[in-house]
């Protein structure tokens, strides 16, 4: 097994819990929330800097680094952990959000989607194993299956179509998968708004015994009532003794919401992105630092 | 007095010469290069990248600072080392470039310039006193007086007006200049390709004794060959307990060429510029890192 969950404490008023994550690269706290590092590196942020921030694990992008620089570059100078001079932990996606959110002409078949790259044009092919061989390639600690993610609204049907091939694809993300005991591959839990999709969807997912449980198909316009109703319904679906992310998300609100309902990791571009443009997030709210209010305001942000 | 230059070593060959320069923060050897942070930042560089190249004074440009976020801010937050988080030595230039080199519509009188800010437009004027004020909020340890920089090629009539005026312009600097146990001001030289005019003018900069002399008016399009042959002639001039600095240089090559005239300072936004675009100066040449021929390169740059 490459990671180990350990459960610490569980709060008696919500579903909330305090775990810590083993990797090879590392053990954690959870909840954690991971900077996206999108082309192998969190923009404008040095190692140092990451690390001063307390970052222990960060996310890659597995359609970025797949297109430019190349999984083969990365495995080539030795993993995404040397390629970007990082030793803590690496999570990466599947690649799947990308295509269905960046990318052009997509064509979802029961083999993989077909589609042009979000900028060149190129024509691309990502399946569930080309999704494991870039992620095996890029070494990542914590791999994703590949799965459809479905916009929102979506019909019933369409979801419940969806969602059958995504579980037919995790199946063949696990059997692609080569290094088992140095990267944990993560089920998608997928089913839209759907209680008895979603049901469905973990329960068959539980049953393939991944090391651990992502959430997706949230955090893509829905309402935040929805995306609560639907954490509070499916995260009683996942063994307790394995770690929750709820891919994408997102502000400190809806973080605090999703640890009540015992989510135990979470990424998002929002501090970062937000931050390159000048708005920190401090613990009484956000700073528009260029303000003019700010100008001689000398004291730390926070 | 606010620095203090020990040479340590003369060449027996030429005129290069080793030497210790001690600032109110921090010493360093000399022949040394100053990375330039036009902002109060060296672009993309942290702080703690910067230590680590082994840079011990950086510059920062007086015409730049003073128009955003402008002097008086800097001042409040504490001076420049305070505002940028910078406790080593800290160059500031005299605006006087900038104003001839970035700005339009100058007006030079006597009393100073007037000028249109290069991006703005709005109605500026600087003079020597106004940029020794603004040197001085600042809070360099070594600060330039106000000259002209006349273009290359000038009349010999126009550059000895020029010289004269900025001789005038060096005097006024050295009685507005209010911190001089605490921040080192320079005179420059200027004098085109002219001796007689470098000889005036290094005569009568060294009779009001600064405590180090730049050479100015280099630098700004003339053939390499009339570059060194100034610089031949100019160094012998200045006192040799005394640091040199020649301003804007600049490519390796130039920069031993002055070295081997006796120069003991440099700067220039060359190494800075290039590396932000993807070319690395080395000991073998330069690298285009982006040149598919290093793709699966993995070694190190140097």
């Amino acid at each position: 097994m490459a990671i180990k969950f350990k459960l610490i404490k569980e709060s008696k008023e919500c579903m909330a819990r305090l775990g810590i994550l083993e990797t090879p690269h590392g053990s954690f706290e959870t909840p954690v929330f991971m900077a996206v590092g999108t082309q192998a590196t969190v923009k404008t942020l040095t190692k140092e800097e990451l690390e001063a921030l307390g970052s222990k694990i960060i996310l890659g992008n597995t359609y970025h680094l797949w297109t430019q620089p190349g999984n083969d570059v990365i495995r080539e100078a030795g993993g995404l952990h040397k390629f970007m001079n990082w030793d803590r932990a690496i999570l990466t996606d599947s690649g799947g959000f990308q295509v269905f959110s960046l990318a052009k002409l997509r064509d979802i078949t029961e083999e993989g989607v077909h589609f042009r790259h979000h900028k060149s044009g190129e024509r691309l092919f990502l399946s569930p194993e080309k999704a494991t061989e870039i992620q095996n390639d890029l070494g990542s600690d914590i791999m994703m299956s590949f799965d459809e993610c479905p916009p929102y609204p979506s019909t019933y049907d369409y979801l419940k179509k969806s969602t059958e091939r995504t579980l037919r694809w995790a199946e063949r993300c696990l059997k692609a998968h080569r290094n088992k005991d140095t990267q944990a591959l993560f089920g998608i839990v997928q089913g839209g708004e759907y209680e008895d999709l979603r049901r469905y969807c973990a329960e068959e997912l539980v049953r393939m015994d991944f090391p651990g449980y992502s959430i997706g198909g949230l955090s893509v316009g829905e309402p935040k009532e929805t995306q609560n109703r639907v954490l509070s319904f499916t995260t009683p679906l996942l063994p307790k003794d394995k770690p929750r992310y709820l891919m994408g998300v997102g502000s400190p609100g809806m973080i605090l919401d999703a640890v009540e309902r015992g989510v135990d990791m979470f990424d998002c571009v929002l501090p970062t992105r937000i931050a390159r443009h000048g708005t920190a997030m401090t613990s009484k709210g956000r700073i528009i630092i260029k303000n003019k209010e700010y100008e001689r305001d000398f004291t730390p942000l926070d």
